[in-house]
């Protein structure tokens, strides 16, 4: 039997041609079946390179790589993933500086897109700003290609934006998929997406929301947990909302950790910051306000420091289903008594889960992969189909 | 009937057999001949692109790139043309230090470019510096190639220096070639090269030097405008002058803007800073002398300032033939009203050519690809006749 | 006759088996036959890229460089090993901050390594870290990939560590091999491996402990020279002394440059510092004592004053066989009256053996590629033979 005959086969069962030519934004505005054909391809390219076989579909082209924060896993994985493909990453490196505005954004799309068959972005620290940069974006080069200026039009890839983090949470999911035995097994699961306590403060609230946006895809019983005044976006709390509601699944929320936790097939207990904290401080970047910053700092410092107790300890883990909860984290973590005195996790919690951890982390070049794949392939069957008659070797034996 | 033939056609009339591992330092040390390949070569790569053939002539092969300035467009371009070629990108960041002398640029030239087939250079900050500096390069691996430490020749490609932006101004250039139909239709054309007023200050002279000398090649009326004070080197002026001679064409001088626009076909309005100012500045530079600097650049911001009325407007293109001159600007542009309160161009102006501009920056890509080509190529028609014949996909269908 | 054929042959006659799928940390620690068949094959790599024959062995895939120092040779020379191999190199740039500890190497290794088939590392400032920080990270690998997280396990070279520089040294003795007319001939020549003085102080003792680590395993006459208080790392000493016993040389030291001069028919004048202060100064950092490391860095220069007289002169190469002992040196250098006042060689000395300096230099890319070759290819040659075989251009003709 053919390797890529049950990938080929699910495809095959599948609706997915508006990925033709497009873009990933957000989870939730893929379907089913398209959240599906990135999982089934992306474990298909897997396939073809755990048995050596070359996944080349671009003789050349440029991937385009634009980090507004610094970024060493996303950073590889997207290389990783343009590299398996055939195309080469270029670094445009706009500093740290303030989002660029109307004109220049839509000239530097053009002028870095002759060649590029891909952008991907990521750009999470600014309420409101980086999902509406990378819309910009899309927008100057769909229009650069429709003017003829563009002899292709590349594929935009969110690699973290302020709303969502669908190469990170699909990645997740990919792996919950595999440790259950298939996305059919992830019905009626409960998963614990939990707030926990963290020296730092200011982490970005894209895997939450991403979280609860995406796993209420799939039937399951989604819990969102965290401290009162941690609220996420209330958008993305009506999306899980709706998407529970049409996938036969439940969400809900609640200010009790242990609750969450209590029968938690699967657990993702991580720190964030306020979303009503983080509005603020993109407001106070934009008046330059740097005093107002720093004070808003110090707050969000002490308000975590009232919550030590949301950590994910060996005792939290004991009330989750036979004590076996699937531990997830997007790493990395901040370990209690490893990399810091107190964090989101106890360090004999992480000890035990580190490999299926790093397993998780796995999956994402091939995510990305696979949807920059969907993009570029017009008929994907064919396409794995025709990697594998191929049969050119990734590495010469 | 095949791709390639037209331009092999067009190739078979032309002398270019010197490009053959040679460099490209100035448009006007090549032959007319030359030049037409290089546009035509471009306009190959271009269409093999389009058709999604590979035009990868290297399996493996580094382009090593240089830049003593920031850069997006020009190192966008050269990564875009060396990626279509099958070279690798690798950056020599050698920080904004100024420019090293004899022993070490020699051994540095040899020792990164062990398995260099192109270096491309940017160095257009210090006049009298970046032209010599290539040169210097050159000289290294040349003398490197014949001692048998190099076993090939890296290719220079110059992509600015302080006299001359040559992949700037034939990509201008194989842009008015297909507005206008053809280069032969070049001949008899008015073009106004013209300054501009920027708030910013110090902008290179390589574009307007690198245009009265390249334009002058076929024929066309050149006319250089600008305010007094603001003349660029002098021996490209003579360089202007010979050229229009022998192709026919004419060049001269005016300080009136609206002089030089009048009945023009095609307008390139843009600052630059006077010559005599940015030698004086290399020379404050050469001597350490900071404070001298400060006070040029008062100087050069108040001396712009009187020239406000140098906008490219709307009543300004009315002046043109029929009202309907192309406009040409290397990007970016400074736009009234949009990236400044005043400006090089009204934003009407701008936006109405927008596509055009772009369209033009296209092309440099393909003429960087093309300068390559014709250097590592012994036969550049057959090798054309070969990628097309091979037709490995660049994308995979 | 085929290209390969000599060089398969003499692999055919060594005992290498243990390279497949292994490091290269320090060279003592590989049998001669390893080395011999590293030489072997660079020589190979080096001989089908002179005849245009692609080495790629890999159609895709990373190689990882991390750069604990500015480097533009060794990063070159990465680069353009693993570009003739097929590899594109990803740069971890983790800044030049202190090493990483325990938990976050084993994750940062893990991360990075999802598609990575080569980790080149240097890390040569801190005594007893670097190649200590390399073990990590290979533990850390072969962990992840025994654990099934890595689908492949990252060879690592050893770009230059506290300890070895065994891609220079591997260089160095190559061109050595060829400037002597085989590897055989090396047997009884006599090797003057002595510190020289430099206007710059704390250079790293890589070079001179790898060069009497590696030049004493084929029967040659290596003596260390140096003033007293310049002694390098003992273990590396003992590890001369043997390996001179076992390979029927000698290794000797001396205070006295012209005594190790005399006679000598190869010459590594170089600087370094003082094992014991870069100890101290290693734990001053550790100490956070910055004025201490002040301290030290001028009691270190004042030594260095005492002992200008340690250069290599036209007077001192006289001394050498015929005068005309082989001058070698891992550039840059410290060139009297070029590249400072007084330094390690004469100007005219260097100049006379400027393109043999060079040509040794040449040789640190295929070294590179040569090692990542026998680690990944389990028959190598039959790789070599299939590669000429298949004869695919590097470049087009």
């Amino acid at each position: 039997m053919s390797l890529m005959e049950k990938y080929i086969g699910a495809l095959n069962n599948l609706n997915f041609g508006d990925m033709y030519n497009n873009d990933f934004f957000l989870t939730w505005e893929k379907t089913r079946d398209e959240l599906d054909a990135v999982f089934t391809v992306a474990d298909a390219l897997r396939t073809l390179r755990e048995n050596n076989v070359s996944s080349r579909i671009f003789d050349s082209g440029l991937a385009i790589s634009l980090f507004r924060d610094n970024s060493t896993r996303t950073r590889f994985s997207f290389a990783s993933a343009s590299n398996l493909l055939g195309l080469e990453v270029q670094d445009l490196d706009e500093g740290k500086s303030q989002v660029a505005h109307g004109e220049t954004v839509r000239e530097t799309a053009n002028m870095i897109s002759f060649m590029a068959d891909v952008i991907g972005i990521r750009d999470d620290m600014y309420i409101g700003k980086g999902n509406a940069y990378m819309h910009q974006i899309v927008n100057a080069v769909k229009e650069g290609f429709e003017d003829g200026i563009l002899e292709q039009r590349p594929t935009l890839v969110n690699l973290q934006c302020d709303i969502d983090h669908p190469t990170q949470t699909m990645a997740d999911t990919l792996h919950v998929i595999h440790e259950m035995g298939g996305v059919e097994n992830l019905k009626g699961k409960k998963v614990a997406m939990t707030w926990a306590y963290s020296p730092s403060y200011g982490k970005p609230l894209s895997v939450p929301q991403g979280v609860i946006g995406l796993m209420t895809r799939f039937g399951m019983e989604v819990v969102l947990a965290h401290p009162e005044g941690y609220e996420v976006m209330e958008d993305v709390e009506e999306v899980a909302k709706k998407n529970a509601a049409a996938s036969g699944g439940s969400f809900r929320k609640t200010n009790n950790m242990a609750e969450a936790f209590e029968g938690a097939d699967i657990v993702y207990p991580k720190s964030w910051a306020p979303f009503k904290a983080m509005e603020k401080r993109t407001n106070l970047y934009g008046a330059g306000d740097f005093d107002g910053i720093k004070t808003l700092e110090k707050e969000l410092l002490t308000q975590n420091a009232n919550h030590k107790d949301w950590e994910c300890t060996e005792e939290m883990m004991k009330k989750t289903r036979n004590g076996k909860a699937l531990y997830l984290h997007c790493l990395p973590a901040d370990i209690t008594g490893v990399s810091c005195k107190e964090g989101e996790v106890a360090g004999s919690v992480f000890d035990r889960y580190r490999v299926p951890l790093y397993k998780e982390a796995s999956f994402k070049p091939y995510i990305i992969a696979a949807m920059i794949f969907l993009s570029k392939m017009k008929d994907p069957q064919a396409a794995l189909a025709a990697l594998e008659a191929g049969r050119r070797a990734r590495l010469m034996k």
